[in-house]
């Protein structure tokens, strides 16, 4: 199973080149999954603890296309990294360094091989998708990759204490791990405390509040209405726990 | 075949969720196909006329995840309706119930059955793609279900003079079935009549008018516009005809 | 493969019922790939340029779904292309017209098959889409076609000053092919003038600029920001160079 993550847009004009490549490389019936393709765009860091909570719900063996990557073009390399039986594909900029830091086996390679013709500005499409493809198919040249100790950008393994993406509810999803804050715990946001709830409908209509959502995080929301609407936070906004 | 129905969002991290779990449970290469994700959020009304509206299109056999799920973590039945040869498997909540009343035959069954570990906010994942995925198997285990006589709530096999959803071009999409509507009738919207076209090319640019939309209902529309910017309309909105 | 182009909108309510008919008609396990269904609404000209620019990146072989159609139920004839190995479905109202005429071979057909049930205002789901279907399965009817020596509306091989789309980064794509155009070649904008850049990271963060993007065209993009709200330019607006 191939999965996707990236900021390329699911309605956009990118996903289907990269499917277009991945077709051309897998053997038929090979399973790709869209993620998610509206990862905050350019953001590295809110992509890496978003990816890191919701890879867990995909099983071993899976192989990750992961791509948000602002420097294409420019000096980042693009990587491998191996992480408790599945495998990332994507650039060395931070993003699967969360996932790395929190695996208990990783290992890592920096891919050497580049495509024939590569364009500077869509590496998913031209070097990501068939390295991609080759693992899914349990079949990457060695020649195409080189093991390095470690990522060079690294953002470690501990929570993110901001909004990291904002969902069509309106929901603020943060990368903070709800298994690490105290339910006591309160969230500030401009001037006003929120507190923890177990679920929506425990909460009055309109009120907002935090719970642990169903990957884990820390989320901020409104029942029967729009938390970033509210708030005003948006991915990237940093969170306040008090 | 599994049909997807919910208000998800299409570009959300809630979807590949459901099809992780849906490829664990099914055997290789079941097609899962994309309904819609932008059903009306929270609206289990509207998401009820727009889901009896557009099963029609799908074959025989055909199993339903419906899941517009506000009441989510509270005291909803989740349930499984048979109804003229295609499956349904959602929150008892009214979603499910036009279909039910519409149909020739219909059986109702509750879900006793309860996953290991269930998140409080995401029964779609953890609770209605398994029950989905094993009638699509046709196995579904007999001790996970209970047969009533009933759905709960329902909200009857009438029409609804309601705006049940926007489309991408601004088309105000109905809650009333052409059929049962005069060619003769007008639709009141702040003031204005808007008559009976067969076709936007029937019709000059920018004028407002109805039509029997592509999936029988009474639709709303504005040659080369966007009929729900021109008249406001939204979601919920009440529909007169005059 | 099938592959689908349109302004249907990837979330709406449109492409899973084309799904649910390709589905019916073809060979189990055929893929069908989403290219786009956020092509300018309405707009067959911007498609036309658009679709000439992104099928190059699918193989031989492959047929694509092409509809964008302000005209249906209207005079426009169904017609089928083949250009250079792959065939096109759509209406004949130019949108195949810019692939047909920069094809090294094309053959055109008019569609005289008609649906026994056919909806005015939805002939992708009805008509094109069964039609696409027996292509792939390279097994068109002879009877469903006849052949015309050319398309009724012709846009012609060359290049169009225009945006033609908007991406989600707020990228704004020309009809230009950047293989036509000077890298000495600047793009006025309200009075400034955008020079060309090879790539993003060799430009200031917040500056405009064009470059050649992944799919041959000049695209006029801001380097860490968005493009079309800095510019103003949208989809059918002139493009200027100086």
């Amino acid at each position: 199973m191939i999965v996707l993550f990236s900021d390329f847009g699911a309605d956009d004009i990118y996903v289907a080149q990269v499917k277009a490549v991945l077709a051309q490389h897998t053997a038929p019936g090979t399973p790709v999954h869209d993620l998610l393709h509206s990862a905050p765009n350019f953001d590295a860091t809110a992509g890496a603890h978003l990816l890191a909570a919701l890879q867990g719900w995909f099983p071993d063996g899976s192989v990750f296309f992961a791509v948000v990557d602002p420097g294409v073009g420019g000096a980042r390399d693009p990587v491998v990294l191996e992480a408790d039986g599945k495998a990332f594909v994507g650039p060395d900029n931070g993003l699967l360094s969360v996932v790395a830091a929190r695996a208990a086996k990783a290992r890592t390679w920096r891919i050497v091989w580049r495509p024939p013709t590569q364009s500077v500005s869509f590496h998913g499409r031209d070097l990501f998708a068939p390295v991609s493809a080759w693992i899914a198919n349990g079949n990457l040249p060695q020649d195409t990759v080189q093991e390095i100790p470690a990522l060079s950008v690294q953002l470690g393994a501990g929570d993110l204490p901001q909004a990291i993406y904002v969902d069509h509810y309106g929901n603020v999803l943060t990368g903070l791990r709800a298994a690490n804050v105290s339910p006591g715990a309160k969230i500030e946001v401009d001037g006003h405390q929120l507190a923890f709830a177990r679920v929506f409908a425990d909460v009055p209509a309109g009120a907002a509040f935090w719970y642990e959502n169903s990957v884990g995080l820390v989320e901020i929301a409104v029942s029967g209405g729009n938390a970033a609407q509210i708030t005003g936070l948006r991915a990237g906004d940093p969170i306040r726990l008090v």
